[in-house]
């Protein structure tokens, strides 16, 4: 904890990814910074700086690790015996990178000169907030700007209450020390696919009970379908348009009861993970006197500077309306106020071109708008789609699932999007990010060399399906 | 075999990846199309279709995986016991990847309805091939346009000569069966390298003879040295200036001596790999009467447009000196003949924007010039480096060796040259491509939003590293 100063350039409330990338773009401008958040020290490691999806992905890492000595090693000539597994020295392994990131950002804000104290706060006032914690009496800090970056936390069901010994949140799903061998996951989203691929993987039998009747109805259906079918021949079990209704701890289970177009129906779990979305994190934000506007789900209004009502008060990431609740678009906004409040303005962010992932395996990312979106405006379009068990990258080979489609306008041929499952998605995005951010048309991408073999040439030859259409029309 | 038609559009000769791309190109612009090449069908597999490449990294994908299974597992809490290695298998895998490759080459081929001819052939003059086999009389076929596409063979040296028992070709060493005890590889080059990265890992003692004093002297200096240094760590012996005067069989082991600084020295070792570079494979391309014109290294003069000095022939490739001899060059030159000769013109080739990449462990790849170069003609150069080990990828972290290097003009800030070791820096290096391409500056990519967390979001890093010089300068 650092000793609080009089008064700051710049107060931010929050310590996720959004509040670590604004404190430092803050300090490297020279502004007197203060960082400030609730953490629970007691909850181990990550608090800071998108700890949840960092702890996701390197749990994904060691499951696909493990589901490969017991189901992939052979092929390669590779052999071992009694190929076992140590959840809790995994779970210590993932934490531990967790710790390491920790103390790479304290270490990062010493550096910078970045004040960071450990305490609620909220917003009494523009320019002045008050902490309180249940050690000391509460105080007030001015500063000229206040950075509201909380983010989002999990929504609760009255149905499935959270007690994480036998219905979990997303967090207490990440610190699972006994394998389930029985697991329910209520909602199939972004969140529920990455818990799933993990602990199907690690040998959980796993079904997700979501209540839309469509499966990842975000993505473009072409790659909802392709995704649908990879996870069910993987083994997980995907009820759709299934409303849980009640659950009981009996037994030390959890009897589940949904209901879907058939009827009702009961399943029995060892747990219950409960990943039905996130809402914004702004409860105990700011007192009632300061006036903060937020809309009846509570996100703040911001305008397209990501300013309040309130004067000098900002708000960032998972908090608002603007773009998807992903730690990158947070950390886009972040430095973006920073240097708005410096005065080296640069122009505002670009909602239309932020990637979306989801770390499973195989991954998905895209970028830009879908076929379906698309047509249902009436956009006339050419498609280019390349499966990737074509593409000569020897991982692909072996792990031939996905495909890379590209959507380029009729007229024009500038891409309007890329959408990618397979192996190295989260990756390979970031060169379709690049291309729309310059306009590029689906020819510029057919005519880049890509190193060979790569999986992002795959994006090429995507491109070069459109190219060779229009040669044959 | 398809049946020989009395006259074609085109016949390439050869059949790696140029040819296969360059054929797949004219017969998508409607020429009809031969593809003709001695393919040795005895040895296994990969014939076609830059089989060494795919090959080599598909064995490192088995070494790396074995070697995870012996010395990292642990940490993630993953147990087994009596990890072996079965060797013929392995091998055996990756010839069943080629394999695949090649069934899929076919199945396009017929697709496109391309003629393929196992046979010698030889060019005798422009627009006529003879094609000559032990098993029936010479032959000659006509086309419009020849193309030359017979790539490259490994450089033999008077004393290391290749048995293929002792001492083997680049080909022959992805074909071990048994692991040798003590490894010694001629040259330091990008195939020494790759070759030492899979024997390395799968427990040969493995050392590197190289002539040059310096190490990857193409590359950028600082991306060599942490090469040097993260390959050392990993128990490879590199011995620079070392050049071998001579070798013996003596007991079923080769004894080798070479001299370097300090004299002369000897080493004894199971197997010799001779990586000491390749050269065009012009032998027997053409009939001294066609006149074809070569350099005095067998190159095949050609013009900007791939052109040779014979009417109609043209020449891709590792058989010209433009651009190095990677596949990814060879395949782009081939579609750009196809479209030139179909009359559709394209730009010609850039190969100034053509990205090197290094199969290793991490990976090598670059794009553009180098700081040692740039220095060297006195250009004002900013440079942002961003180490992968402070990157949140949790692959990272585990395996955090390497860096991100972008270099820009000091004056317009485009991109000049980007340098990536690491993981991934195969797939990386592509956005890199697209900048260069769209002469991005390194502000350009620092503004870019990218998936967090990501491997592809160290460039932005390194570029945000640019950008906040010029902020404190």
């Amino acid at each position: 904890m650092s000793k609080i100063k009089a008064k700051y350039d710049v107060i931010i409330i929050g310590a996720g990814s959004s509040a670590y990338a604004c404190s430092i773009r803050c300090a490297q401008l020279g502004l007197k910074t203060l960082c400030v958040d609730n953490l629970d020290t007691n909850t181990s490691s990550g608090a800071f700086c998108n700890a949840g999806n960092v702890g996701m992905i390197t749990l994904l890492e060691s499951a696909k690790l493990y589901d490969t000595l017991l189901n992939d090693i052979d092929s390669h000539g590779i052999f071992a015996e009694n190929v076992s597994l140590n959840l809790p020295k995994m779970i210590l392994h993932k934490n531990k990178i967790l710790d390491e990131i920790n103390h790479n950002v304290i270490k990062i804000f010493a550096e910078y000169k970045i004040d960071f104290i450990n305490s609620k706060a909220s917003l009494i006032a523009p320019k002045i907030i008050e902490l309180s914690s249940a050690h000391s009496p509460s105080q007030q800090i001015h500063a000229k700007y206040i950075i509201l970056a909380t983010e989002s936390i999990p929504i609760t069901i009255p149905c499935t209450p959270i007690d994480n010994e036998f219905i979990l949140d997303s967090t207490a799903a990440l610190n699972l020390t006994k394998l389930p061998k029985r697991l329910a996951i209520l909602g199939a989203g972004v969140i529920g696919l990455e818990l799933a691929a993990i602990w199907n993987r690690l040998g959980a039998e796993t079904t997700l009970l979501e209540a839309q009747e469509t499966f990842l109805g975000l993505s473009d259906n072409q790659i909802s379908r392709q995704a649908y079918q990879i996870f069910t021949e993987q083994g997980l079990e995907l009820r759709l348009g299934a409303r849980v209704i009640s659950t009981k701890i009996i037994n030390k289970k959890v009897l589940i009861e949904y209901q879907d177009a058939d009827g009702t129906h009961a399943i029995r779990v060892d747990k219950l993970i409960v990943a039905s979305g996130r809402k914004p994190n702004s409860e105990s934000l700011s007192a009632p006197e300061a006036d903060l506007l937020l809309d009846e789900n509570g996100y703040v209004h911001v305008n397209e500077n990501c300013k309040t009502n309130l004067p000098g008060v900002y708000a960032i990431g998972d908090l608002t309306l603007h773009g998807p609740m992903l730690s990158h678009k947070g950390m886009a906004e972040g430095v973006f106020v920073a240097e708005h409040i410096a005065g080296i303005g640069s122009s505002s962010i670009n909602y239309n071109i932020i990637p979306n992932v989801i770390y499973t395996e195989p991954e998905i990312a895209w970028i830009g708008q879908t076929e379906q979106a698309l047509k249902a405006i009436g956009d006339r379009i050419n498609i280019g789609i390349f499966p990737l068990s074509i593409n000569h990258q020897p991982k692909s080979v072996i792990n031939a699932n996905g495909m890379v489609k590209v959507i380029a306008c009729a007229n024009t041929d500038t891409i309007l999007g890329v959408h990618i499952i397979g192996c190295h998605a989260s990756e390979l995005i970031a060169q379709a990010v690049l291309a729309m951010e310059f306009s590029a048309s689906s020819e510029d991408i057919a005519r880049i060399i890509h190193s060979h073999p790569s999986s992002a040439e795959a994006l090429r030859e995507a491109a070069l399906v459109i190219k060779n259409k229009g040669l044959n029309s």
